[in-house]
């Protein structure tokens, strides 16, 4: 049995609760596997008398987690506390820079500034280690940057946002709308008061980012992420896309095109039968396409205290065992910066609702306007007709690339008889 | 960069020169991910002059594999021969005593010498890796021993053998029956002459065998698993569990049981909408249950020169940038015996096919025998009604212990009306 592993935790918010539960109950088995115990030697957390249902007492207390960061007895510094930027940031920084291994399961930190905390990684030689931070218990990260390695990747997408797969799978379960399922969802604790983070695609925009730089060896870019969350996806969506074949679901996608690497977060119509159709509620998953391997899934819990605990031990026990690699699986000299494609190059199948004015020579209008902006229809329906009154009237266009989509969308939408914004929703083959 | 990984081949089948391919063509890149080259220094195979389409010519050629693993300048060595024992099992045993990593694809060597050969490879302290041994490309071997290693494991199961999972995707949209179906696959290359290590359930038990160990710790035992084929599956049954909600597929199971670890292959009918019916064809899966993380799910394509090269290119670069695990998880003093229990303690439902003479009284005599058994019937169905001649009657079983229902079953087979061994296929909540 080898020295103790210790560890400092910064964070006691349910995640690092479970990791400390985990880590206590499963003591003897880790020690085992990792051939040495692990210990928790430091906390930090904001408030030191509250009952968290775990105990720590045999930890050294630090109020400050970046002063804990810098002079614990620690191997290890956990941080939990979340954040691009502030203590989180100075909390990673002051580990590295005293060279202590770092695990976390922040990817708004990553994503914003994954390539520096890699390099002082680097320089400190200590991992950096961050399972936790995307797709929650999938070892997703473990999977590309080591089990998938030998592959070159050609696209990797996934269900990254376990809130938004709830909200569209209970909006498709319910038939109620966005606001409706979102409002219940803050009360039962599946969305955070402020729900733009996972609504709007930001945090999956985070996640992709991450999984973009280990698939393909690129610094991270979240900066050149394009992103569309779920808030205009309506319930009567969610039925066309339910007749046409179809569910709607967040993706978030990085491919390679020729244009460059394209990261892209948004909402997708994809075939019921296809890998990530099935995928419902709190449950994430990531496909990857790799030259030699094919198409791979992993699916599983994207979110909670026990799935997350799980990734951040899994970690700790790399870094107990001396399992290492580079932070995005080649060392940050040789990430290989390439341009990043724009939305406009995407090319796919895109679905349109408009409100229209029930009258005599729209869909002329609409003709017109698809065929001098080039796009070709593959349906047009609407649906009920009433003289005089406001119809919805639902389209599907043949692959296009984007820029087109958008100028005919653009047409469209100055139409006089359309009467709101056009909703557009992309098609995926995925 | 460091010095070269130096690689000595035992076996140039398909998968032998999809890895040589996959190592030439990724060269660069796998340098930078290992921080240090791979090479391949020596081959041995069959035949010296076959054209393969790959390029050995840079390396050294033996005749005996047993000697190049002895001898080769390398530092692994990659054994794609296969089979349990003789030259297979001579030649890994060789490299671990020459002080060599070893890299296998070989499941049926790792299920019956497993335990021997890991305690081999820590006396020489060196890794004995075999991500291709089970489900192809997906790394489920690093998922379970590194991935989700926190967790204490309930349950892992999985479709694990590609064979199998074609002929019944494949019996299932046309509606033929088994040995057709089969004959075609043997035509097509997707099943051996002798089909029996597929069809029998034999490959999904080498495999299962593995995870067990990697999952619940324990030493490998082939021995104690309960395998069962599908050659008595028919396009009526497969039918019947349409109507029923279920899918008919060949499941390798091991669960942690009051009884002990109960390790089992066989066809279960699996709800539609549950985690492993979806997948279809040649693909695996694997879903595990671990305590934290809850049930996580991994799938891919489970064969093929391509996915099985990737997962044997991971184990290289494992290798070559130092990353090493105890070979099931835990040193082999650790590995912990306990008891293994027997499918007679298994409970569940069941569905049971008979082909019985229509005339009165059979019902009664099947309600009698059910009844003496203290089996509880859900549902009872005849298929037509002629009387004289010989009908279908299908049955399903409330959820109980094996042992009532194969001594009820065994019951009815035995009533003058039944014409035919019944054919009884598990129900399960997987």
């Amino acid at each position: 049995m080898g020295a103790p592993l210790r560890i400092a935790i910064a964070g006691l918010g349910t995640v690092g609760v479970g990791t400390v539960q985990l880590l206590q109950e499963h003591a003897e088995a880790i020690a085992v596997r990792c051939r040495r115990p692990v210990e928790v030697t430091a906390v930090s957390a904001r408030d030191r008398h509250r009952n968290r249902g775990c105990d720590v007492s045999m930890a050294t207390w630090y109020d400050d987690p970046v002063v804990m960061a810098r002079e614990a007895e620690a191997d290890v510094v956990l941080e939990l506390i979340g954040g691009s930027d502030g203590v989180a940031r100075a909390t990673v920084e002051a580990a590295l820079s005293a060279g202590r291994a770092v695990v976390t399961a922040n990817k708004a930190l990553l994503a914003e500034h994954g390539t520096d905390l890699a390099r002082a990684a680097e320089a400190a030689g200590v991992p950096l280690a961050y399972e936790a931070a995307v797709a929650g218990g999938i070892p997703i990260v473990k999977a590309l940057r080591e089990g998938l390695a030998g592959n070159r990747a050609r696209r990797v997408y996934g269900i990254l946002n376990g809130t938004c797969n709830y909200i569209l799978t209970t909006m498709e379960e319910t038939g109620r709308e966005f606001h409706d399922v979102l409002e219940e969802a803050q009360h039962l604790g599946y969305a955070e008061a402020d729900p733009s983070f996972d609504v709007d695609g930001i945090d999956t925009g985070h996640k992709l980012t991450l999984l973009t730089s280990i698939a393909f060896g690129r610094p991270v870019d979240f900066g050149a992420v394009f992103m569309e969350g779920i808030r205009h996806v309506t319930a009567m969506d969610i039925q066309q896309a339910d007749e046409l074949g179809y569910r709607i679901k967040l993706l978030g996608v990085a491919e390679e095109t020729e244009h460059g690497i394209l990261q892209r977060v948004h909402p997708c119509m994809v075939p019921k039968q296809g890998p990530i159709a099935s995928v419902d509620g709190v449950f994430n998953a990531v496909v990857t396409e790799g030259d030699y391997v094919g198409r791979a899934k992993l699916e599983g819990r994207g979110a909670g205290a026990g799935p997350t605990a799980s990734a951040v031990v899994a970690d700790i026990m790399d870094v107990a065992a001396g399992r290492t690699a580079p932070t995005f699986g080649v060392p940050v000299d040789r990430l290989e910066t390439g341009p990043a494609a724009s939305i406009d190059t995407h090319v796919g199948a895109y679905y349109v609702r408009l409100m229209v004015l029930d009258r005599p020579g729209v869909f002329a209008d609409i003709a017109t306007a698809l065929r001098d902006t080039q796009v070709s229809m593959e349906s047009i329906l609407q649906r009920g007709h009433n003289p005089g009154e406001v119809v919805q009237v639902v389209m599907t266009f043949h692959p296009t690339v984007e820029a087109a989509a958008t100028r005919a969308i653009d047409r469209i939408a100055h139409i006089d008889a359309v009467v709101e914004p056009p909703c557009m929703i992309r098609i995926e083959d995925l």
